[in-house]
């Protein structure tokens, strides 16, 4: 069963937006198991919808289409697409009701112009848009094209609320498509190339309807298996990693998250333990991942971000003596960092980094991507130098974050 | 002059990665005044690249692809686009150098896969890759085709390089498009509806070889005023903005930048001032966003995230009865943080925020999106309410930010 994707937007063709909903659709699509063919972006402009529309329908067993929704002028979709169906606009009820209590909860007056909202085209089903005012339409295949099309509101938190709990149900139920179990393994510490080969033999030995995914990102990277089947068995994916564990278990930071700064969230409100960050090369990138998470309160104390050597000392008590004769690119100023904001922040556990993210500030000694990274919880701290190479301030952050994350919860798990 | 971008690439198809060179490229060639018509992904596989580029060819004038020039097997675009052209791969001088100087540079001995980095088809014209060993090809139009097609690597910062210094000149000596000058002017603390009322009496003046478009971002809005002329005629550009200013100056913060964050990094570079940050709920935000550019350190001391009460005292020195009196989300509490920060790091500046960015945490009296930002220099301290009232973590973060920065700056105006 495979799907186009048509996003509408003249703000997507000039690039003042990033077309995250491309992705976001993707990725939801291809975790239960729907192959995506092509994704495409068309301007608020009729003959261009049309066109795409006409030839993703002649091509792919669903079109899903987002954007052109709202209740302006150059919002053109839904009369586009009623014409295409040779249906007509009537007033549905559930979409009413829902415009209705929308408008409803944030005390304002229904208008003419919003209540015209819960016009959709008569061929159409309307799948409940909980969070706003433009309906989520689904079209039936007809004989004439045998294609479904599903037309979303282009607001990315919409989007992606349809998407989970209307679109992806619906288009399982009408395509009686089998059920896929995803597992997601995080893996650091190691190139894509090189754990590849590492556990050959057991990827090897996977049987076919498990299917393998390497998804690297800022020296990390995800390993995903994904089941396919009629039925839900979950228990036999975890018996399958098993192999894995045995040939790179040392790799391993976790499962089941899709991110590291998920999973050090979910560890440490699991297990009632706080943290503090000091952070030099990264910045505030540390603290921000998590603290974008809601209910990061329950265990983030506070953060220095320590950019200047006086900050190092005033903050987090680093000795004058230490950066003077190691300089502020050492494992002893990280040791004496990580050490300082958890005393000094009360925490439990903390993270700290300094190094050269470049593209300036490098030398012979200590080139640009030269990262000292540390944890330390009441008994131990671990440090460790990396050499990023290059030349790319942005990546040198990210990969950072990455192993600071990784760095911090094989700290946790070695008192298990 | 019109374009088609065609991002070729399995990882796009499954929303592993977010499709930024498509936004990339939109921006440069919409700012070098071309339209682009229509975007889309296609995954590593044959019949998919062939009739994607068949019908952009048949539509556009020019077609850019991205993406399949990588030296393993997978990579099937040049051979694909030779065949297209009916032509035949040759090794190319230029293209054989810059893959020898870049495997010297990295002191890797050059293998024969490598090497064929530089067979490209005979009828193209090779756009020298400065940062990369994979060629850019410019295959200009036919009598058969009447388009004009560019490949590109599909790294991105390799794209947009030759993108900014190789597609984009020649495109424009190709098309004689004409000059495009654009403007952009930040504007803050006035919602895109109301602005538009304020300003129309001047965009009504405007001549008709100047566009205006309005680039809403995170409670900011960015002007962009494009002049498209066969003169370069800066001064013009400028002439017209004044109008602008009468009517609504007090809501510009700067010109002649993207972003908030970057117009910060650049004044306090200019002015040689220094920053302390102070961060509550946007946790390391306003810290990362200015240390993510190069050069940050020659102002930004540093910063603390002060998430917890504990953290606000002992890092900021926020005094324990304030706390207890007023409350974490107050005003007294902001002042205390900001001039906090800012006299302990040694800064000239200071930007503090403490708020409830949601979804959790809100009461009547302080409902969720309550925030409050404050800015200090050595003799003044301005703190302000926001009252975002939505819902979302991340669009409560960000336009605290956005806010922050702009506050920041017209403190530093004042003085002017």
């Amino acid at each position: 069963m495979n799907v186009t994707i048509i996003n509408i937007g003249d703000e997507l063709l000039i690039g003042q937006v990033v077309n995250t909903n491309a992705s976001t659709m993707s990725r939801l699509l291809t975790a239960a198991g729907m192959e995506v063919r092509k994704t495409l972006v068309v301007g608020d402009e009729r003959q261009a919808i049309w066109d795409a529309v006409d030839e993703a329908m002649h091509t792919s067993d669903a079109v899903l289409v987002t954007g052109g929704l709202g209740p302006t002028k150059d919002d053109i979709t839904k009369k586009l697409l009623c014409e295409y169906f040779n249906s007509e606009l009537v007033e549905n009820d559930m979409a009413l009701q829902n415009v209705k209590r929308i408008f409803e909860s944030r005390g304002y007056e229904l208008t003419p112009v919003n209540r015209a909202q819960a016009l959709v085209p008569k061929c159409c089903e309307v799948l409940n848009n909980d969070l706003g005012t433009a309906p989520c339409m689904f079209f039936p295949s007809t004989e004439s094209t045998g294609s479904v099309l599903v037309s979303l509101p282009g607001v990315p938190f919409e989007m992606e609320w349809l998407m989970r709990n209307r679109v992806i149900p619906k288009l399982q139920e009408t395509f009686h498509t089998d059920i896929i179990i995803t597992k997601n393994i995080l893996v650091q510490g190691i190139g894509e190339s090189f754990l590849s080969d590492l556990i050959e033999p057991w990827e090897l030995s996977l049987p076919e309807n498990v299917k393998l995914a390497y998804l690297p990102v800022a020296g990390m990277t995800k390993l995903r298996l994904t089941y396919r089947s009629n039925l839900n068995n979950q228990s036999n994916l975890n018996n399958l990693t098993k192999g894995l564990y045995e040939l790179a278990g040392k790799y391993i930071v976790g499962e089941d998250c899709e991110t590291l700064d998920e999973l050090v969230h979910k560890t440490l409100i699991e297990r009632g333990l706080t943290l503090a960050t000091a952070e030099s090369c990264t910045g505030g990138n540390i603290a921000r991942l998590l603290t974008a998470q809601a209910g990061a309160s329950a265990y983030f104390k506070g953060g220095v971000v320590a950019y200047s050597n006086e900050v190092k000392e005033s903050a987090l008590g680093v000795k004058h003596s230490t950066l003077e004769a190691h300089g502020a690119v050492s494992e002893e100023t990280v040791r004496e960092m990580v050490e300082g904001v958890r005393t000094r922040l009360g925490a439990d556990l903390a993270i700290a980094t300094t190094g050269i993210a470049g593209p300036d500030g490098g030398t012979a000694e200590k080139p640009v991507g030269t990262v000292w990274i540390a944890v330390a919880d009441a008994t131990h701290t671990e440090a460790k130098l990396l050499q990023f190479g290059a030349n790319r301030r942005q990546q040198n952050i990210d990969r950072s974050t990455n192993q600071a994350y990784a760095m911090l919860i094989r700290l946790i798990c070695q008192k298990d």
